[in-house]
């Protein structure tokens, strides 16, 4: 129920942290890339199979210490559909290593178009009387701008499955106030649409509190953050802009509630190039990875405990 | 530039619509599923291999008759990355006859993330320095919730390769009103996402007067549709909602402007599965999708020249 297996693991791991699998190719090390262009040429079958090598690198040396990984849908659709084989087999690779994943699509659509990406996405597809699930992932970030019949063909799948979603709410990018800020009799757009996580969420809430409905709120704009965190209690929220987008420990903070719960923070570029930034051989990018992983780890856990 | 070539092969054809592709299994003919399945078992590249040939008997039988089509991604994700690689190769078949292909995944996401969706739809991917396309469609439907860093990194793709954007305005659903209805100071946040896309769209218009930066406007709500016409003189409208959901040719027709330009209504199950409801057998699903679109075309040029 709610987000219940995603809390259990951030438990047990003390890390309220999610490690982004965002495998551009210029994020690669070279060496990877060499091997896989050597083997399939200069295509996207190249491409996706250095993208996979990547992320069981990454996967490998994280799996121990970040409870869930949240691979983001355009740098696998980039590499045409052979990048989204690798994004099914990332996910399965994560599966297997017990992480929770999270599929960053923003998906959005209405009635039996939003019910085919809760099926592609958290569910399984009907093949001629067989159930057999097309990507699978254990949660979706979810576009809200139609409204309930954009949320509502999630939110079945959620209870059966299990599984869980996050809208976006507050995007953590410069210009997500043109539309998010605005005022609505008083209420900002990003609060309203808050507002209607809590709805959609009423009916499956699991024992922390927390429903299958979560958010998207930014690091960028904490204030907000904290805010928000108040005003919708049972709302569990997924954090980006930690990092390289200019987030700190601090920003984060206010985004869990007083049991130090109800939120996990994202980073993406943070982890997958720390070997880019420290003194790290490119084949070290898994063990980089990792140290990042662990220094993120305490530098939130440290805000949490002031 | 602008739409311009979308405008031009309306009129070549004087016909304002666009097949939808939106192949579901439950709507594809038993002989044509049955080949697949025994090819290939119960499997997703069975499910597969079914939608790409229903695909291409559809494209053969229309692609004389409408000027695009438009494959929603939510039914080809479904069937997992096979079903990516039946997406690809039905925009390549589309492409091949001469259509112009709408890409309807409502992508959103920010800065080199969004781009990264640019170039899976809409561009070419580097590869080791090789220039790949990866789905290559010729316009891309897009959610603006996140404001401008998710729509710029699009703007410089429709300029450079001539393609072009849909951005979700008044969306066909029942519950499109909750969050698209509610006002910002006086003005409902649908027409505020609209006077968005003028601005968009500002620097790239064609010479039919609008630009590349087009909008999604449901036929469902006629009067808006009609104030929305004269209120985003610039901005070009794909309209959804036509049949399946209850719009009719009158609802669309405030969807042009005086010169009967401005707009493509949408039909997809109305098309795609013309076949179930007329006096046909199931193996002359093409040939009944093939009068459906006739007669669509004649009722909407009929309801423009009144």
């Amino acid at each position: 129920m709610g987000f219940d297996r995603l809390i259990k693991a951030i438990e047990e791991k003390q890390n309220p942290t999610v490690a982004g699998l965002d495998p551009k190719l210029q994020f690669i090390p070279e060496y990877i890339k060499q091997a896989s262009f050597e083997k399939y040429g200069n295509t996207l079958e190249g491409a996706a199979d250095a993208l996979l090598t990547f992320n069981k690198g990454l996967i490998d040396a994280l799996y121990d210490i970040v409870p869930a990984v949240k691979p983001q849908c355009a740098y696998y659709e980039m590499y045409g559909w052979q990048g989204m084989r690798a994004l099914a087999e990332t996910i399965a690779y994560a599966k297997s290593k017990g992480l929770f994943v999270m599929t960053d699509g923003k998906r959005n659509d209405i009635g039996t178009t939003m019910t085919a990406y809760a099926t592609a996405h958290l569910g399984e597809t009907d093949i001629n009387g067989e159930m057999v699930p097309a990507f699978d992932g254990d949660a979706l970030t979810v576009n809200g701008y139609l409204g309930s019949d954009g949320v509502n063909p999630l939110l079945d799948i959620c209870k059966a499955d299990d599984k869980g979603i996050f809208v976006l709410v507050k995007t953590s990018n410069p210009s997500s106030g043109e539309l998010q800020d605005r005022l609505l009799d008083g209420v900002p757009v990003y609060e309203a649409m808050g507002k209607m996580c809590e709805g959609w969420g009423e009916d499956n809430r699991g024992k922390f509190g927390y429903s299958a409905v979560g958010a998207v709120v930014g690091a960028t704009y904490p204030e907000q953050l904290a805010h928000l965190r108040k005003a919708l209690p049972h709302t569990f929220f997924l954090v980006p802009g930690y990092g390289a987008q200019g987030g700190g420990a601090k920003d984060v903070a206010g985004a869990f509630d007083e049991n130090g719960r109800g939120a996990i923070i994202n980073s993406s570029r943070g982890i997958m190039c720390a070997y880019q930034k420290g003194d790290y051989d490119e084949t070290e990018y898994a063990l980089a990875a990792r140290n990042e992983a662990i220094r993120m780890r305490e530098d939130i856990m440290g805000a949490l405990k002031k």
